[in-house]
């Protein structure tokens, strides 16, 4: 008899890949061993993988680790210390694919929010919110993979920037140019290398440096195609890091149009702009290792890609 | 020599998977053939596959179809009607597939709308804003995958749901309930069977119809857990389509909290509730026919999902 | 001795108007008499004003009634049913003016959310999104004064809408028209006659009719300006309504801008629209009975108006 | 005859105070005198008042300075550059108010958004998201209301802020505490002297200074409650600007909770809090000089205030 779904001819309906947890847990840690207080912010995401069948096709909870216990666990966990989003992340894997035999892996996933000090102030901080820091780790057949990230980072410029020599076909109108403004909101995924050992690295360093090579190339690139900005962003976050194997940018083009001023009789040399909401450019790549896997299976849980 | 990236012992840097087009084109199609008008409102994203690489490793663009050219075209298409989101994506799947020799593929998306119209009125509308249907059509290998879904719709049981039976260990707090409120915003994606002939199916009557079935197994479904709920709900769909192979399904648990209120010295029945907006439940999982294929290559560019 | 602020020459400075409170208190109240439940959802805000100085200048909350207490306070009001927003602010202002002898009034407000039945279902419902209910009661000098409303309303007309004849000046490029989409996002705002005995009024019937004769009025308006069809729906509630003294009206006139298909070799007889985001036209008004106050104090507290 | 409105006993329905125009122009500027590029990023709304009431009443259009005209304008003047928000809407408000006889008035107002150079490169820049500049520049009764602004500035203190000795009625439950977590999104406005000279005024200066005194306010107060740091950060500002006559704030108390860890078995000394979305204290007030208006029209024309 069918444990689940329909009997007969046609073939049963069954349960496929799941997951389950607690989404966007409000973590706030405060580090007080001196006067001069750390800030740590961030929203954390606990989803489990493993033998749920009986919760879906008859309701039995006995292998159903709650939300709230994983949300516990989480504010539990962060008693701690915090750390950084990949090491926080990767306590919580290993307690929850250890604690319960049922459990074979998740996915865990975090956004960090950032705080600068008010004029250096021991215990007040004011919010950054140009940048949201990113982070998930997925563990599966016994490893992990893990991605971090960055995103929300809109940056912009006012030359240095082409866009010709596309092909011209029926529905083609737009103009050819070779100077406007390109702008974008980054948001860059990087894989690091599957059996690497990555017990000793500093993430928060790595994030400090990614960052800066991200923004160093999308400034330096003369850009004659917003791909060529995003592969020399990518290229560069590998050749200075060779613990990761792969960056993923997902990269709206940000249009920003020229304003026809001539009706009222006044010229627009690159000076005025509508800067536009819908529609934009999407441009999105992997940039990799020659020789890695392509296709790691982390990135199924991200998607928005190709 | 290495054409792209970087020569010496280390692997070179090269493109991995990539994609580009114009996201999030509104286009609001008007068909008056007669004084009773008709209105469709949709959001729909284009991005192709195939060879760029010049682009991004040269910044040559002979072969980049303009993000700016595929919007012409979808506003162009759309001259000659919408019809349903999946119809229309496929005409402009064929058009950039079989027009331009190195496009290989490519994703599609879109949104779309609804409108009723104001008291039965020829040509005054008022917007249904309670759900947005979805369609991702992905072009690859000389095959099409089409995914329809639903997204926002959001449902809530007074009663009629149960959670108890989970396992207790040091970190779990949450008391059992035989009543409690059930509430959730169902994202659901179905996945019609690859290889299937879609020619002379009716997407609207699909989509009428699916979205119908979620909402009647959500409501008929005495609930133990949302697990439940949610394969109830994907069966339903298979049960009734077999052109459909798989649903996925993502259902927020939206907390609704019972207030204590006896510190007032007043009893509180499950009558008075505290919506929660963060943390929320997750509940997430695929419901398929066995033997379909169970990892379509169209969910890695959606995503989110296990 | 000043009591707030600097002495000397200079004016001292001081404390203005102020108000306090809880936003947003997120409440779901299930009726459940009979099998059939009944259904409502909130977001309540309370503010009060009064003899608040100290608090302000020496950090002494001895008048303060907490915000904590202002939510607990909303809950168990409650638990005896909501009814309407307008009735259940009204028992809030009235516990709050009465309670404290230093509280002399306040704001309170709320947004409703409404649910529909699935398929008249006892116990499962969907929720609409198509509208939100608010309602916004100052209790001030004494007396009180109710604004009622509707938000996110949006409607759509695809003709039966004009614009012509505005005066061309240098700055001038707009082509005159006579037959555009019209589209907006209803909200209005009606307020309660002054001094009205509103005790034995049915809100929710008021809500209802008022909510229909905009929507009728917005349609059956031959339209050659949007400040036309924004008069004729203020008048329709007027002169439906005699409880209703005024109605304020902020339509953004969403831009359907007709693509041009000429360089494809396509026409566009008014088919084909991009949906604009920004910028958009805001058209805003107050419809009003002769003879009454133009300018009652809640508007104040309103405010985006002139 | 009434020229608007209903005839009869009852009395006439007619149009109150108005205003329309183009809300949210997206305006980027960039100066390229030299190759070090300076870029200015607003979101500008014109409104305009006067005699509009044959369009409200009739769909007579004579009047009605098109909004897609006031767009236009809005580009046609930045092309002489920007300066600062507050010198631009009172260029735009010249202009309307004298171009035009039946223009009496209006209201401008704008957004600005701040970017920083990537590594003091010439020409390309990140945007500084963690706060929003305002102006609000109402024209009435021939006289000109000037209103600055800040908004979406969040801060957060660790310690140094403590909540007791408010009142426990029935209703409260709320315990005391002598250290808490104070956070809060600053929106800030202050109004400029009417009829003060304000041509020599450098208004971007005047906005650093009021931003940098709100913060150091705001860090240095031992707060007892909110509104003690509210009036502080209010009066630093009136202290220091004697052309700035009034400051409203609104600062919405943005509830850390400490996280009970006791059920784990895990102290929590002011360490792991739970950052709440909804519902938030608000609390608000004007700070003035005493013996100014304290109720300029302009804030009628912003709201949200009592």
């Amino acid at each position: 008899e069918p444990a689940a779904g329909e009997s007969g001819a046609a073939p049963r309906i069954v349960l496929g890949s799941n997951q389950y947890g607690k989404a966007e847990v409000r973590l706030v840690k405060v580090t007080r061993d001196t006067a001069r207080h750390q800030l740590e912010d961030l929203s954390v995401t606990s989803q489990v993988h493993g033998d749920f069948e009986a919760a879906h096709t008859q309701g039995d909870n006995s292998h159903v680790v709650a939300t709230d216990t994983q949300k516990n666990t989480i504010y539990a966990f962060a008693r701690d210390g915090v750390g950084s989003p990949e090491e926080f992340l990767g306590r919580l894997a290993a307690h929850f694919t250890t604690g319960f035999d049922w459990v074979s892996g998740g996915r865990w996933a975090a956004e960090q929010y950032f705080w600068n000090r008010i004029n250096d102030h021991d215990h007040a901080f004011a919010k950054d919110k140009s940048e949201i820091r990113t982070a998930v780790l997925l563990a599966a057949d016994g490893r992990t993979h893990l991605v971090s990230g960055i995103t929300g980072l809109t940056v912009l410029k006012t030359t240095g920037s082409e866009f010709h020599g596309f092909p011209r076909d029926r529905y083609t109108t737009l103009a050819e140019t070779t100077d406007r403004i390109l702008a974008t909101d980054v948001t860059a995924k990087w894989r690091y290398a599957d059996g690497a050992d990555l017990s000793g690295l500093d993430f928060n360093a790595v994030y400090a440096s990614v960052r800066n090579l991200l923004l160093d190339a999308f400034a330096a690139t003369h850009s004659l195609a917003l791909q060529q900005s995003m592969f020399e962003m990518g290229k560069a976050v590998l050749q200075a890091h060779p613990e990761i194997d792969e960056v993923r940018l997902s990269l709206p083009n940000n249009h920003h149009f020229l304003v026809d001023l001539a009706p009222f009789g006044v010229d627009n040399p690159n000076e005025v702009f509508f800067a536009a909401d819908r529609p934009y450019g999407l441009i999105e790549a992997a940039v990799l290792r020659e020789g890695t896997e392509p296709q790691s299976p982390v990135w199924n849980t991200i998607g928005g890609f190709c």
